[in-house]
């Protein structure tokens, strides 16, 4: 043991024994879903079989958004270079930032911070969405979580708030934020609940710090930029000029599912 | 439309719509495991509930292997200068290449080579596995996928086979490498097939092409790399020397699952 | 013109023509030093001779400081696993940070804002080091550019700053920077201003914003880590174990300039 | 001395003294080039004079081109989405590869491997470019080094060889390189030598290993990639849609240099 000793509590190693958090992974493999290990291995323990179900619909919510949004621009940016799909991925993974990716963990932290307020001074929810509302407009901030560029109308939000239900989770995060998009509607404003708002209020509620918010979002996002690396490689002549938005579809037609 | 107009074959976006692949993400959405959908994203079609299951314990499967494994210090090297959590995990990812990860794609191109060979000349099982062998020895080349540097009896690996007998799947792939450890073992060098070689000969088995081997890996790997990153944001100091084996583990005790 | 249409001020390319920043590059080459149009791309302008030899120098300074930063590990881990030049380059990159090359930017704001409050107020150099240390202190804040794990003198700083006075620099962050260190010095705690915080007080007397004060560290020790990575290729086995400190110098002996 | 000891002939460290390759640093600092650091850090020993000033300007000559190249929208791409200056110029990095800038190592193999087999033949110089140029027809593939998209005459070319010549270098590599263009214009093709084949022909003949080549080309273009994030940063709204060919000018206007 040197003086550089250092100790971990994720993962434990032993010849032929792999226990993350203390579970063995084996045991895990084929008892438990990727995104049910996923959160043991964030939060320290398993989820109930409800929050299971809504982690593995959180983790397809986000997989993918087409061709347009720049971690898959600047994936297949690097990937039209020549570089390996490692490093393609990585490219797409540095820009999931503050602006794409990011409102997870912004709309986390000004749930938190209004609930803690609200809380102190025993509030009503109205009233803190109102303030809420009434401060970020005088202060010209945008309010994460509300609002998409092009739905009207999330449709990723309504079944997550509906998988969140059925799993007995029902948490001052969901309320808030809907709160807020119903004092929107009030004041004329008909805006949405969008994916990356929904996905915060549920984390909020399930206890997530919100630093780890973006992370969920680049983890399912990650199969989505192999996707786009791998199509580009495949299919495009190298160096090509990559246009952001003049793209149309090719893929297979709408399909619905025999479950 | 400009000059610059190109098409892509995996998501359709519009408003209140997405589409992956032709089927609804909001559909898909707790009615499919997040593994089926990355299936669904990187080959086109959806699998089978057993391919599905087999696919959630691949993900499982590489979802940690300690605080030793390179990707893992690469993050938490990067992060303890104080990088963010995305650009702490893209350190990672760039740590993932053919001598770490990389064997499922190296041991895919060897299993579909031989098989290709085999095909041609009508050749068995044996004699596919014997040739391999003694051409890679006769070379100096290693046999990816087979051998761990800890672990003699892979535990990961039996179960991956189980599930995929379950599933169904019985390929040529997981035939030719079971063979090529017996033909060892034979020789009196009882190898393991590790992690890496069970799901190479799974994705062969799967049609999978070998440039995606890695990918299944670095899917895997990444909620692991963002969980040693947390725990290095939040429990060491920064700018630490980081000892690559030096390092004890304190996480919860052993338990076992209780499904 | 589409509607996506943009401007740029740095580089006008045009059939064998490339200007930057209104001149031809190739008339450049041959005439200027490499970081005269370093600092014509950053700053838009072109730096007088004196200003350009410290330039040099300032490069010169951080080019490399051995195998124990992070950055150099990182890209050293990286490459390990056989990624290329490129993608372990980026992994040191990612490494350089707050608390890794991060003085500078910090040094300079700590400058630049305790110069404005000085001015606003009219104090001498005396009253706002006293006081910069005073309230540091008292917020347990360390001082960037301010002391050095391994130099007591740390030998670059001096060069530096009379490579300053020689260009005719003479401002008032070398002299509030100064100032801080003579305080120190005053207090009992003899601490030498490190080459971050030399840097720091040169680029704010250039007049750099404080947001480039860390391109000038990762721009120098970019080559630096190409020779770690090349070293790392060429004379170490893939997958080593790289032990953060424990490593002896066996390069070329100690040699004088013949100038 | 731990059993993961290991050496670097890099650079030494101790308290007030670095040496690189046995130089100290802050000696090197006022007195040489950056450029002839690097080549120090790269190659082991100083260059001489006319060596160096043609380093600075092989440096030069690369720094920007522009904001149509890959790496300068990767790396736009991430900064627009809030990545920090270092995470957005790794990107760019990421987007160097052998369709960017790897022309210099390819070319560097091919004059390389050319050179050799003609020594063993003892080939006149027409006779190597006559076949190299007759292989690489054959197997449809591109002569890397040759031809621009843009540039018909590149005028960095003329500028690296005549500074070559100044230096008294004067080697087969860029002998076989000229020759193949001089082939290519008796072939009815007037195709230029471009900045990318002048510098991998100099490197021949300064003896750099082709896998060093294109790091000439990144360290060189780092900065202007942090001048292109610099002012997405300052100029641009976040998240914007960056067109990849549709961009004017509005910087400085022309202007001759005043030395």
């Amino acid at each position: 043991m040197s003086d550089l000793h250092w100790k971990t509590g994720i993962t434990r190693i032993s010849p032929n024994e792999i226990r993350l958090r203390g579970y063995r992974l084996d045991e895990m493999m084929g008892s438990l879903s990727f995104p049910s290990v996923i959160y043991l291995a964030l939060k320290g323990d398993l989820p109930s079989p409800g929050i299971a179900a809504l982690l593995d619909a959180i983790m397809v919510a986000s997989i993918d958004h087409g061709a347009s949004p720049p971690s898959a621009l600047a994936a297949r940016t690097a990937s039209s270079t020549g570089a390996p799909l490692n490093a393609s991925v990585a490219a797409g993974l540095l820009s999931i930032n503050r602006f794409h990716g990011g409102a997870i963990e912004d709309c986390m932290h000004m749930l938190i911070d209004a609930l803690q307020r609200a809380n102190e001074k025993s509030e009503s929810m109205e009233a803190i969405a109102e303030q809420l509302i009434a401060d970020r407009t005088a202060a010209g901030q945008r309010i994460p979580g509300i609002g998409h560029r092009i739905h009207t109308n999330d449709p990723r939000t309504a079944k997550l708030f509906s998988l969140a239900q059925d799993a007995g989770l029902d948490g001052d995060g969901m309320r808030l934020l809907a709160q807020i998009q119903q004092e929107f509607e009030r004041m004329g404003k008909p805006l949405p609940i969008n994916v990356d708002g929904a996905i915060a209020a549920i984390l909020v509620d399930l206890d997530f710090p919100p630093e780890l918010g973006n992370a969920f979002f680049f983890i399912s996002r990650t199969p989505g930029l192999v996707a786009h690396v791998y199509e580009e490689q495949t299919r495009e002549r190298p160096m090509r000029r990559i246009h952001p938005t003049d793209h149309g579809y090719d893929g297979p037609e709408d399909r619905a599912l025999e479950v």
